[in-house]
This record gives C-alpha cells, structure tokens and sequence, in this order.
C-alpha cells in the first residue's frame, strides 16, 4: 500500500533523505511555485519523478483532511531498519550506542516531536513496538518535519525482548519515570552504550518494561501540575543524554 | 469581559488556583460526575459556585469549537501581576530570581506548554509583550494543562523596557538562539539571578529584543532538520537552567 506524505518539510525531507520508492507527486492547482514548492519540484526534477496538478479536494481527501499545505508525495512504505543498522551506524561514527526505545506511546505529534528531537541529538536508533502504538505514519512524518526520514526506525512485535536484545550487546536501558525514591536524570552519567524508554501518554512504562530496565530515572518537577507532555519529558531526557556525550558530532556552522 | 475556561484540567487547576473571580460552572447534561468532574464539582460546592447543566452546543459555541471535555468555567480576566510580585516571590523563597521572556510567540500551543515547563521548574515570572503575541488566553490556559494559573505573568508593553528594568535589577538576560559563534547551553553556569529569552515561531528573537541580551545561548543541533520547536528548545533550556541550580525545591516524594 502507499504512503501519501504531505506537508512541505516532511515532502522535501522525504526526497532529501531518498529512501523509499517514490510514486507521483501531487500539487493543487492554485499552489505557486517558489520557496520550499519550488525547492520541492526542483528535486522531483532530479529524480525523474511524475508530477501532477490536481484539484484541492483530491489532496484534502488523501490526507484525510491534514494541514497539507497543498503538497502530497505519494510513497512506498517507510524503510524500516534492524538492530544491525543502527548499531553499524553507531560504530561508523566511533559513538557509543544511543537508542530511544517507545513503550506504545498513541499521539502521531508525540511521537513525531520526540523523533525530531532524536534526530537533533544524532540517536542511532529507535525502537517502535509493532501493535498498540503507533507506527510511522504519515502523520509522523508531518509532525517530525521530516526528520524520521532521516532516522533509523525499528519496529519489534516485543518491546521488552527488544530490551533484553540490547542489554545481551551491552547497552544500558534507562526507563524514565515519576516516583518516589527515583533519582534525576543527571545522577548519573549518561555518556554510556545507552537506550532511553519512554512510557506512554498518561500511562507511563507498562510494568514488565519497567522491571525490565537496568535503570529508571525521573525529570524532577516542582510545579503545580503533576505531569508533562511524554513529549517534553523525551526531549529534555534525550538532550540530557548528549550533554552528557558532550555534544558529540555538533558542528557549530 | 468574561473568560471561558474549558477542559478538565485547565477548569480544575483554575478553580485550586483560586486567583480569578468565579462566575458560573457550566457542565454539559450528560457529562458523569466522577473522576475529575467529581472533583471540580466538590471544589465549586466549596466555593458555593452556580453550576448549570447546559445542551452540548453552548459549551461547544462557548469553547469555540475547542476540545472542551464537557466542561467550562466562566470566571473574570486572567490576574497578571507586576515584576514587584515576581521578585516577591523569589526573595520569599530565598531563590535567585528566575524569568522566562516570550518575544512575540503566536501559537497558544506552544505558549501553553512553555508555560506548564515554566511551572514546573519553579520559575517566579513570565514576561510576555502586550501586542502581536499571545496573551493569557483560555487556549494557553488549556494547552498548559492550568497551571498558568499559579504562574506569575507580567504583561508589558515593550519588551525590551522589560528586558532594561530586569538588567538594572541584577538580572542576567540571557537570549536562546541558533548560528555561528553561540555557545552551547551549558557552556554558562546558569545558576545567577537569570531571564531567559525566547523568539517567535520562524522568526525567533527581533534585532533590538536580541541585541539586548547580556548573552546569547544556543541549543546544539546535529540532525537534518534545520529547527526545533519553541516550545521544545524552550523546555530544554529551562530545565538546564534549573539543573544548574541543583534542582532547588525539588520535593521527592
């Protein structure tokens, strides 16, 4: 089945990233071609690729009503990758490990947020579980900006054999939690072969990935509100993380 | 004139917050009484607030369409408060006085989860500017889950006025930025009397907003993706700085 991308970062990063199969590109008819629409065609140009103008309606229908911004980049499915990948990746670069590990987290701009992040913070690989949660979507990929394109994705049908994978090839896998008697997230040095998991909205780790952990540790919060967005929570942790690898691989222009 | 403040959390923390006048709590007819909605009804009873079962179409008209989650509270203006207060409160708490400073953010969204960080890291006031940005709307109130209500936000005029009276305060005014030559983040011990700054969506900081800044800060990047979010890069660089300060008022439980 295709994939129908829309959005003008998440169509340019797919080009960009070139990693699946691309079938047509649709515009509406009214769009005008300059800024990033241009920059778009310029690279379906290059790649050969058929484009067509079409009615708005069309496009509106095959993003199921999405914020398309009249751009629709109709695909083959996500490429997805497997432990071996991300860890040749890590070892190409000369980095310790650096995996981000979703506990069946539900909400696409979450998911697509948080993956942003870890392709800010140049994370090896992230680890999905096939049913419960979500997969990358379109939707991710519009909420990433793109950026999962970039991302090596592994989906596994069992997050805590996934985890038990990555601690026999001797990665550390830390759970974030809120709780009593758990210690921040800077106690300890996070420059280590490391999988960081995060639990799902409103409902945390489910509790076999909990106790599967060799590590929780928490974001302090001294607020009024008892929560944050998992989102939030993700960010800050995996920047935590690269702090702590001294921003390895940053290339200040 | 009267604000609308809708969803469960937002009516919940407004109501404990108890800083706005209360007018009226309206409850679609349907909605059951327990879990939150328990919860906000008993506190109303407290208050001896008129609660009214209203058809769903008013709460919807009256949320303008929001996600409302069956319930609304009519009360009196958000209660914005003076930079006096601000200081109040982290002399009170024997702290270092601790600002986050909005340069003309647009999306409540955003504004809100900043907000609810902003709470969460104990931050002891908000500095928005009057016009071309968001305000304390019921969208912000909601996107921060409430807990804006016990937030101190000053509403100013000019900003950079307000960035002056916090310098001449002992303040250090510290700008969040991308490009050349910024330091990373943790490159500055942020534990000092601090103002963070945070440009709009796109556009980030205005000249004359950054140009006034005592320094500049940037948040390392290393993916493909050109920028993160606002509210993102802004939760991050207020958890280091709160990191930095030993995680003051932190209360494990």
């Amino acid at each position: 089945m295709s994939d129908f991308i829309y959005g003008h970062w998440a169509v340019m990063e797919t080009l960009r990233a070139n990693r699946r199969s691309f079938e047509q590109l649709l515009l509406t008819d009214k769009v005008e071609e300059k800024g990033l629409v241009a920059q778009i065609l310029a690279l379906a140009g290059e790649y050969g690729l058929h484009v067509r103008r079409v009615p708005r309606r069309i496009i509106d229908d095959l993003a199921h009503g999405a914020n398309h911004q009249n751009v629709l980049l109709r695909t083959g499915p996500y490429p997805y990758v497997d432990f071996d990948d991300a860890f040749a990746l890590a070892e190409q670069r000369g980095e310790k490990p650096f995996f981000l590990l979703l506990d069946l987290l539900k909400d696409p701009q979450n998911v697509g947020s948080l993956l942003r992040v870890a392709d800010a913070v140049g994370v090896h690989g992230v680890v999905l579980q096939e049913r419960r949660s979500v997969s990358i979507t379109p939707a991710v990929v519009n909420a990433s900006s793109g950026a999962v394109e970039h991302l090596n994705s592994i989906m596994v049908t069992n997050l805590v054999n996934a985890m038990r994978e990555l601690k026999a090839r001797d990665v550390w896998v830390v759970g974030l939690d809120i709780g009593p008697r758990i210690p921040p997230v800077d106690r300890t040095n996070l420059d280590m072969p490391l999988g960081l998991v995060l639990g799902s909205e409103g409902e945390g780790m489910r509790r076999l990935v909990r106790d599967s952990c060799d590590m929780l540790l928490s974001l302090p919060m001294r607020g009024h509100v008892e929560s944050l967005n998992v989102a939030t929570v993700g960010s800050i942790a995996l920047y935590a993380a690269w702090q702590a690898r001294g921003w390895q691989g940053w290339q200040p222009e």
